[in-house]
């Protein structure tokens, strides 16, 4: 949710973002650019099968990238041991060879069928993206940002408060207050001191989580006066129509001051909720969704899950398994977006034919 | 199944061959050291069992280090790429902070179980294996050698026939006919050249598949007159009561001639066979094992299944779905072994305990 992050996956080669709002046409929409949805890229690619991914993060990589980039996973059968961030470019590079178009910062948020039996997927941003399969691979959910407990916060969401930023031009000319201790905090304010009329860190104490050097470097702002830190809690909000005049920080030896404020940015970490998903009509059983062990379907033909967010008997939330998933899910997507094709199992050690889909014979 | 191979396994560090017939006690034995054995090691082995494994080759790895060595893989995920070779040493890796015992060049023969409900494996080399739980994972079965049509050549077999070297002083002093033109035929004559009274390497043409290295030090042997090439083929067998004394050649242009021998090695290569897992009193369909997808468990309770060898609905034969079967069978596994423990599900990524197993805690 950075905006180095952002930068990075926007320059990074092997990252096809999408265009405009669509209507995308393409064989296999995956919700979910985590491990899974990656590796189920491979392997519908083998099949010849297109895809196009969703994800509310702003890169690939799903819970590794974003929970635990740095930390060791140790259980990826032949890979004794990778980051979360490893383990995520590896994927990256093994479906380079089949240009997967990814939709980032954005929720899968409507599902209907069309009259022909696609299905179109709408996103909270507007991108619709047509397919004739459907692949959830949504992990525990959507990463969504944990709200702060302000009072009347909900009435200000979108006009004056934002959890996220999408555009910076939006921010240019405001007072802007941003709230949080974290890599976001800090970056954000890094990148919108230039272009506000005013920014405020506010943060609960004088320490901070996110990396050293943009600590430092949003000190020495403080110390020129281009910015203003203050080492307190929001308490209240002031203004009227969704529209902010100001925000209250309370400290417990100066007690309560209002702040002239156009905009509040709060960041203060991601949840995970299952969110739209929920309303697409399958079967839930506890937030996970049901699938058969052969296909890995839901209740409704042409819609898969794998990975975390399925469910079936003797089901381990292993990313291996999640694997093992794309690879059955597969079979029967090629039969979905081709019924009249004949489908030869084949080997990537032997058949000359997907080693050219891999671009090594 | 050449020399050199053996030596390099019995000198990796990692590589734990057991001492004695036995019987040995452990956890779980795995029939079959291959890909899907070895990350059960692993599985079992995060769950506290400890594993003996049973496989005919003379190193791990099984089709991927006997078939394709050299050959890239790359449908292994996060694994862009990789040999057959590399794989396994990948897995070895894995598994070595759980020192699996391995008994190499030896085919599970007999499964009987005991009075106490433990299951007693014997091999065809006599190494008996008492275990609470079976996995096999013996891919498309045992690689058996390839007889070469020779008639009568079963009465000589095992007392003056042989299709591989156990023991090589057997052989010294010893009127050696080789047969064949890979690997194996030319690293074995070049070992046990030094101790028999004759060797004569023979084959269908001057052309050899095996190293060049390799076939360059035979013609020096032949150039030295310290052993003969013969391009020929073998049309009979002399010899009584399994004894033989002579191997008939046989060539276009010379006709018939024998060459005293008192042992003829073949080296046609190695072709699979399910062999006596079939006679374990499993359900078999078209020689697959049918097992369950929560457990992959056979017919028979403590006995499971996995990788190429076991089939059920949606069944695709790939690496990583034995992986994912590993996984999901260590689970029951435990449950057998230990049923009165409590098991929890844990992450190596977060879980101390695991990573104490993997000695990185």
């Amino acid at each position: 949710m950075s905006p180095d992050a952002a930068t990075d996956a926007a320059t990074a080669p092997s990252i096809i973002t999408a265009e405009g709002a669509g209507p995308h046409q393409t064989d296999v929409t995956i919700i979910g650019a985590g491990p899974c949805g990656l590796f189920a890229v491979f392997e519908l690619g083998l099949l010849d099968l297109k895809c196009h991914l969703v994800d509310i993060l702003d890169r690939p990589g799903g819970q590794c990238a974003e929970l635990y980039p740095e930390k060791p996973i140790y259980d990826i059968p032949a890979v004794p041991v990778c980051t979360g961030q490893e383990l995520t470019d590896r994927l990256m590079e093994q479906v380079a060879p089949f240009s997967p178009v990814f939709h980032l910062s954005q929720m899968a948020e409507k599902l209907e069928k069309l009259e022909d039996g696609t299905w179109r997927l709408t996103t909270d941003t507007g991108t619709v993206i047509d397919s004739k399969v459907i692949v959830i691979a949504a992990g525990g959910g959507s990463f969504v940002p944990k709200k702060p407990p302000i009072p009347g916060i909900d009435a200000y969401e979108g006009s004056s408060v934002f959890y996220a930023v999408r555009k910076m031009e939006q921010f240019r000319g405001k007072k802007l207050i941003v709230a949080g201790g974290g890599d976001s905090a800090l970056d954000w304010v890094l990148n919108l001191q230039p272009l506000a009329e005013s920014v405020t860190l506010v943060h609960r104490r004088d320490e901070f989580r996110a990396a050293p050097d943009s600590v430092n470097k949003m000190r020495a702002l403080v110390a020129e006066k281009k910015m203003t830190l203050e080492i307190a809690q929001i308490s209240g909000l002031e203004g009227e129509n969704g529209q902010l005049t100001g925000v209250v920080f309370k400290d417990k030896e100066r007690g309560e001051w209002s702040v002239p404020c156009d905009m509040l940015l709060p960041f203060y970490g991601l949840t995970m909720k299952l969110g739209p998903v929920a309303e697409f009509g399958l079967n839930l059983e506890q937030n996970l969704i049901p699938v058969d062990t052969e296909k890995f379907e839901t209740s409704t033909s042409g819609i898969f899950a794998i990975g975390d967010i399925n469910t079936y008997p003797g089901k381990l939330k292993l990313i291996l398994s999640g694997f093992h998933e794309a690879a059955l899910m597969s079979q029967a997507a090629v039969r979905i977006v081709h019924p009249d094709k004949k489908i030869r199992f084949q080997y990537t050690t032997s058949s000359t034919d997907l080693q050219q889909k891999l671009g090594v014979a």
